[in-house]
């Protein structure tokens, strides 16, 4: 731990490399900055079994997973890699000049460019795809904004590795020094003293509700406020409607086990709130669920803070009048792991107790039983903003609810017919996003290419000859890029 | 003036009603949404000289003014109306299932819906253009939120016609009652209110930055924050380049006279800050622009606090030491007018002074000379985030200066080139925005039709059947609309 002086001096020394590094970095075509992603994903792989034992010993997470998480984050880097090249990212349009307009128009041509240095606070729980060379510092280095990512402590010598793997694709590439930074001092203030320094563009962070708030707050009280993207809790309501129930509580119930129950319930998507009415389905529905969550053994999570919060918040939870324990009360469960938990409460209690609408990071679920359709559809306007709102159902339930699709676009940046919220694919049409407190803008999305839109900005060249335009919005469009020409 | 209490409950009532009036509004289809829009130019235009002549008793501006501010209005929502039925604002983006990835890829659509309520502060010096129906409005009102506007109390009577215009556009094309709603009551406690009510999802503003941070801050302090679009304060520096200076110095000084007091200087962009090198060029500019500028009778600016205001802060600017006047000095103008102000200064005083780098709201400029090419760019570099940086070179100069472009957009959303930053076209590839003070997020723009971007969020539908999709994401495409398929 450094003394607090020392850690402003040094935090101060590395935002301010950064900013200059980025004064060069910006100037570099975006093909060359596609070279450097795709280095670094050859870094990551190079760096073979020895990256994902580090990961496992420090994650417990099992081997498959992190293997299926490596190339996730070697994917993101390519798919970002090809978005460089193809163009289109950039928003250019181009609006000619019209003499003859009354007033005259000029030629306006606009292109977005890169906000400036980003602090990343990488998750806990995804140690590649969201942490050091995630989503974020992906997203960063193809907008062309240098990056400083702070460790997660939770695991550190993890995330040395593979900012060693981008700082030898950096130097192999030929990007300026101190494009990418790896702060390792795990301490709350550094991330505080990294949101304030005046050289900090843009923020991105994965994880808590609270820690992505005081992030939130010291960037808005900034005498310049800088734009935060963090993405917090989620609760990810499911609606599960009485004919799916009548009709499939099995299969239902098989497949909602495993989503609450994958990766230890470690997942920002996992499905934390079941929605039902009361009835005959349901009740098969309930007594499948519980029997498979119960045979699913105790596992660890990814450390004892999280385990310890979990047991806390689950046993808070289930002392709240109302809310009944649906799966078996363990006698007593191994030190930094976790039984998948499903508990139930009525609609009318979960209305009066807000702790119940709060996320318990882990295999939890709560049901919550409505008396009717109108109560269940109460239930979904009540929850704050979503990641995700899944609904199960039949043609005939759909015949009936289709209005709970409007309803679950109002609460949720992603909704999930027919299917679990677990499981976030990188495509273009992905929105891993939603309404406050999902995340704290929910005009952009976190997981996908369009993901580099929160580092950037557009700017207008007017009346500009093609000799000082950039190769971007040159007539003669030099670079082939796609635009926008009206 | 209303009690503090019935002040918070008719505010309560105000955006109960824009809640409930969004709910239905953000169901109605885009093309109808159009119609509306359309309906209100039509409505705006009947109004006829009546509506000329309110705003010009009120604002003291020109008829051939407001009779052109007037055609931008009808011209905005008119763009506005045609990007709605092209669909392309919406971003549409498919990505359809690919079942033999693993894992599987489902099918998931993503489109932008609207955020919600959200709450309009009309701009004092485009009554009609940046105020009840201006650009922020028609913005809102394309994107599928409803609109409430706090009128402007030094237009309060044209506010009110402009609104009754859209009130009848909206019974006129089937809105929803209280799609649009207009509050007159002119308090800053008002716009408090209307800032921190649960219902309000976004807020966008025109003006002096200590309103415009002010209501940035009642929102950052929400228990959930919201966006806040502020365009404030900017001095949009020129840069005069040697070589233009000596072989143009006589139609700089025309173009730059015209500039700075068009509009008795009452432009956000008005050029605040012309930065050259000491020369003999820069002495003949000089010369010639006091010259022009001195032949400027005084005008009224748009109301006595405005007025009172210029001439203060004209005051505080010229005592400051270094600080030279070079238009004579008047005896005494007439309350309510202003007369242009030409000043100067060194760059290191510059530097120094903080008060210099601050807007001063109508006819003034300050020159900023400095000694050399370097301190020239020190003076660029020196200044907050600005709407507009010109450039005003010849081939020559930009042989030798061409770095200025990537210095100039590090600093604002729009670069001129040998041109003046007054006069915004209204068009695609518009930016009116920059970095932060010029507004509170350099993501957007505040003119153009991309403009509808502060007021959208995307939703992403994983595996939904076409009976449940919205018409434009549906796999017919039964809307026509442009679409990305991927």
């Amino acid at each position: 731990m450094l003394s607090t002086q020392s850690l402003h001096s040094e935090i101060d020394q590395v935002m301010n490399r950064s900013g200059n590094a980025f004064l060069q970095y910006r100037q570099i075509p975006a093909a060359k900055r596609a070279e450097f992603l795709l280095a670094i994903a050859q870094h990551i792989e190079a760096l073979g079994d020895a990256l994902l034992q580090t990961a496992a010993a420090e994650t417990h997470l099992p081997m498959a997973r992190l293997t299926g998480e490596r190339g996730r984050t070697v994917g993101q880097l390519t798919m970002f890699a090809q978005m460089l090249r193809a163009g289109d990212w950039q928003e250019l349009i181009i609006n000619t000049a019209i003499p003859d307009k009354n007033p005259p128009r000029p030629d306006i041509r606009r292109m977005l460019v890169p906000l400036g240095p980003v602090v990343i606070f990488g998750s806990s729980n995804f140690p590649f795809a969201y942490s050091t060379a995630g989503g974020d510092t992906a997203s960063a280095l193809a907008a062309g904004c240098s990056v400083v990512v702070k460790a997660h402590p939770a695991h550190l010598k993890t995330s040395i590795l593979v900012a060693e793997a981008i700082k030898a694709a950096a130097i192999e590439t030929g990007m300026p020094e101190s494009v990418f930074q790896h702060v390792e001092e795990g301490s709350f203030e550094t991330g505080k003293l990294l949101v304030q320094h005046p050289a900090t563009a843009a923020v991105g962070f994965t994880g808590s509700f609270s820690g992505g708030k005081a992030l939130w707050d010291y960037a808005a009280s900034r005498t310049n406020p800088i734009p935060v993207f963090a993405e917090m809790g989620s609760i990810n309501p499911v609606l599960l409607f009485p004919d799916a129930l009548e009709t499939q509580y099995a299969t239902l119930a098989q497949q909602y086990a495993a989503s609450i129950t994958l990766g230890v319930g470690q997942f920002c998507t996992n499905p934390g709130l079941l929605i039902a009415i009361e009835g005959a389905g349901l009740s098969s529905f309930v007594e499948e669920l519980a029997k498979h969550l119960q045979e699913v053994r105790s596992a660890p999570m990814l450390h004892t803070g999280i385990s310890d919060a979990y047991a806390k918040k689950v046993a808070s939870a289930l002392s709240i009048q109302g809310v009944q324990w649906i799966t078996t009360q363990p006698s007593a469960i191994e030190m930094g792991t976790a039984l998948p938990v499903l508990a139930r409460v009525s609609a009318s209690d979960f209305f009066h107790n807000p702790t119940l609408h709060e996320e318990i990071f882990g295999p939890y679920s709560l049901l919550v039983v409505a008396d009717s359709a109108e109560q269940m559809m109460a239930v979904l306007q009540s929850v704050k903003g979503q990641l995700t709102t899944s609904l199960m159902g039949t043609d005939k339930d759909f015949a009936a609810f289709a209005y709970v699709v409007q309803e679950a676009s109002l609460v949720a940046g992603r909704i999930v017919c027919n299917g679990v919220p677990t499981g976030v694919e990188v495509c273009d049409a992905m929105v891993h996003g939603g309404p406050f407190p999902a995340t704290t803008d929910s005009r952009f999305t976190a997981v996908g290419v369009q993901s580099i839109k929160r580092w950037l900005r557009p700017v207008a060249f007017q009346n500009f000859p093609d000799t000082l335009l950039p190769d971007e919005l040159k007539r003669t469009n030099p670079l082939e890029v796609v635009r926008v020409e009206k």
